[in-house]
């Protein structure tokens, strides 16, 4: 089955708002709601009701189309069109150039995690989405321990606060009188007020900046596991289905070689029981050309949906990413804002970290990690015959 | 002896700069160097080597003044003159008017602390001296204590920076990247930086503040003993020459009624030898007169030396007063400034400090004590007869 381009549209209307227009692994235009994730082949226009064909179809085959071409030519020379890797099929270095990025110039999770990455002792390998997750969790991670700092930042204002609050009230000098008694009590009241200030600052740590941090995603452990568990087992099923195509390929195998020998054999002698023979060969191969296809359809089915679970999986994954810096910076901001009302230094310590905060860019900050730690933009492809 | 006025110079010529005139409890005038204290009967000039008469010398009788009316007189009556207290001689109160402040609205210890004062349980007195000495020794406390909070605020300061510093230090989200870990980073470094404007404060406090404080004066103690000792050894010459004016005073009584006896013998019946005893007995009492004379005179020597010890003592510890005070303005005025340095409030807590050291007022201050502590403001006058 060769990559059909799909045909452009008569008269294209614009795009609602929200939506792109990307390239498929087979050439195909698809649609990508950038606000929700949502992907379809079919041109979303604004008219509401509009009946959406999901990504789960594009690998679906017309009944029927099986050629018998294929009886004729050699089985096995089809496998070199594909690599597969973790029985996922991934084209062949000469087909990669046809792949376009889903979302380029995005560095989007969704385009350069497909292939399994080598553990650094090379031992064990784990999967471009295993790589995502723990990246994830990771910055679950990051954020508790920030949390932490928070608190013994907290812990550390209110003994201050304390200790200054109890300085201010010990009767030293208490004696001392007139204008420089005034002047000494106000001192020492002074002490009282920064405490004041400190413990306000640590109040306001703990509610605006520590708790925020703590309780932004409560669950998300468990998301992430049930995210983990539903790619494992698309996974899985996809095992199970390479491994039906490879023996419904080796049944079609015997059954083409049992027709060749048939064949042969009619050529030595003709007779009605050898006619007989070949023609139930013929069936019995054309049987097996069709349990291969089944095969073959229920693999690319499973891919499929394995695709289409990773894209939106990993768009998800890199929201969540997105909106889990964006609070962090917003709550650090609101620490900077916390620390200049309490304190104003003449050479603020606190001036550079808002600025690296103003900087503080998701966007980017992807870019790098996935720079670094991406597994492989090639797309996995239909497995064709 | 009656006050004798001072007859005022012909050409009065302007007083040097730092001198000034004030009139004596016998209404003579005499001149007050406000910047060294010193005192002196004499207008001092300008012109270098001017001899000076001391305050010395106020009380001192010519010789031979002693007049024989006395011996007509009763002595007791002229008692009533004066009133005694713990053997100081005071005006009685139809003289004080007479007396005039010697630093009027100055509220300067010199006039104020004359009379002893009753303690509080009534049962002991102390001398005004000892007010104002327990007053210097109370400041030098007082500013002790001041070293002390100050010491205290250090390790407050220290141990706020140690905590600082050590959490700046903690690997805590160490681990997060890019823009987001930059911003994090930095914000862990700037508690490392605030720790150092705290351990600066901290040890600037000691150098400024606290040292200076508990530095300033370090012998005072031992100074106050010494004044102490001067004021008490003079007291009590004053109190055994008093003694010894008492004792003249009955020899002479004695010596007077004697001489009466004999004279009223004489008129009943005359005699050389009653003659003789007449002459005796005058040249006796005269004896007798001349006694007293010279006790009232030693005793007048003594409290005119006392005298003048306490208005230079009061002086110089009024001195010592107002540089204390503004000794301890100035380094509570670093200790603001140190504050600033350290944390800017929004709204500061020591800016009232501040405006309250800047009101500090040695004199006002010393106006409000001397109101509430002043012993008497008569001063005591030579003993006359």
């Amino acid at each position: 089955m060769k990559p059909v381009p799909a045909s452009p549209l008569p008269a294209e209307s614009p795009l609602p708002p929200g939506w792109k227009c990307y390239m498929s692994p087979q050439g195909r235009r698809y649609y990508v709601n950038t606000a929700s994730n949502e992907t379809t082949w079919e041109r979303p226009s604004s008219a509401p009701g509009t009946p959406k064909g999901s990504l789960k179809h594009k690998n679906s085959i017309p009944a029927g189309v099986f050629e018998p071409w294929l009886l004729e030519g050699n089985a096995l020379h089809l496998a070199y069109l594909h690599s597969h890797i973790n029985c996922v099929t991934f084209p062949l270095p000469m087909n990669v150039p046809e792949q376009q990025l889903l979302k380029p110039n995005e560095w989007s999770y969704c385009d350069y995690f497909w292939s399994d990455k080598k553990d650094p002792q090379g031992a064990a390998s784990v999967s471009g989405f295993e790589v995502l997750l723990q990246k994830q969790l990771k910055g679950k991670q990051m954020q508790k321990e920030m949390a932490e700092f928070i608190r013994e930042r907290i812990k550390i204002e209110e003994e201050y606060a304390k200790n200054l609050s109890k300085l201010s009230q010990i009767p030293l000098a208490a004696q001392e009188e007139g204008t420089l008694g005034e002047a000494w009590a106000q001192l020492k009241k002074s002490l009282a007020d920064e405490a004041e200030v400190h413990l306000k600052f640590s109040s306001k740590l703990h509610t605006e900046v520590e708790k925020p941090l703590l309780t932004f995603r409560e669950n998300f452990k468990k998301d992430m596991k049930k995210f983990d568990h539903h790619i494992s087992d698309l996974r899985k099923q996809l095992v199970s289905r390479y491994a039906a195509v490879e023996k419904a390929r080796k049944a079609l195998a015997d059954r083409q070689k049992d027709l060749e020998i048939k064949t042969q054999q009619l050529e030595i002698k003709l007779s009605n029981k050898t006619e007989e023979d070949i023609k139930k060969a013929r069936r019995k191969s054309t049987q097996a050309g069709d349990d291969l296809m089944r095969c073959v359809d229920l693999y690319n089915q499973s891919q499929s949906k394995w695709f289409e679970e990773m894209v939106t999986t990993s768009l998800e994954l890199e929201r969540l990413e997105v909106e889990r810096v964006e609070m962090i910076r917003q709550h650090l901001c609101q620490y900077t804002t916390l620390r200049h009302e309490t304190d104003m230094f003449n050479q603020s310590t606190v001036e550079p970290v808002d600025q690296l905060l103003q900087n503080v860019d998701p966007a980017k900050d992807r870019e790098l990690w996935v720079k670094e730690h991406k597994t492989g933009d090639v797309r996995p492809v239909d497995l064709e015959l």
